[in-house]
């Protein structure tokens, strides 16, 4: 299996408190969002994120999940569609790394503006 | 129209490439991500919280979009169902800002290992 482009383009987005997003970039984003948007993907990107070695394969992913191989498998799609991660076929398995890039860019685009969070 | 309580509790969450979330973390943020999953609310976190002041009405939202009032309405609901917005009534209008707080929980679990981001 081929490395997925990235979904967000390199030159994508300026924080979202420095300038409006425009509409192509808004929606460009916000199918990254949704991806994220749902439990079981956050936790497999989280999964795969902080697994040793910085990969996982579905056989490390499933006894966390009272779900299906193939439930897990289609959520892993969508997170790999979505260039969340990227998947590398090494002999029987599928090992998935997430694509930091994405991650960047996501994280700074919710940066919020400096000074402006009140810490307890 | 009283501040909302965030939803993502404070002490959430380390950022995913450190540690698994957990289900309820997860369940959690998911809800947050969703709610900016959506090219419209998206844009419209980005106009509130690049404006003036850091705060707009929907007078200064509505000329953006090709929507009516109440589906703008609607989606400035769901971002303040989310903890990401605020909302406060002075005269005729809702005055809206974002939360930083929650914008900067967000980030925080994007966060990608240091080092890992290849610039070009």
């Amino acid at each position: 299996m081929s490395k997925q482009l990235p979904i967000v383009d390199a030159e994508c987005c300026s924080p979202l408190v420095r300038e409006p997003l425009s509409e192509p970039q808004a929606a460009e984003l916000a199918r990254v969002f949704k991806a994220v948007g749902d439990p079981v993907r956050l936790r497999l990107l989280s999964l795969i994120a902080s697994h040793d070695g910085g990969e996982a394969c579905v056989c490390d992913l499933t006894g966390a999940f009272e779900l299906t191989g193939p439930t897990i498998s289609h959520h892993l799609k969508v997170l790999r569609e979505s260039g969340l991660i990227t998947g590398e076929r090494r002999g029987t398995w599928i090992y998935y790394r997430v694509q930091p890039e994405t991650l960047a860019r996501l994280s700074a685009v919710l940066t919020p503006a400096e000074g402006s969070v009140v810490t307890a």
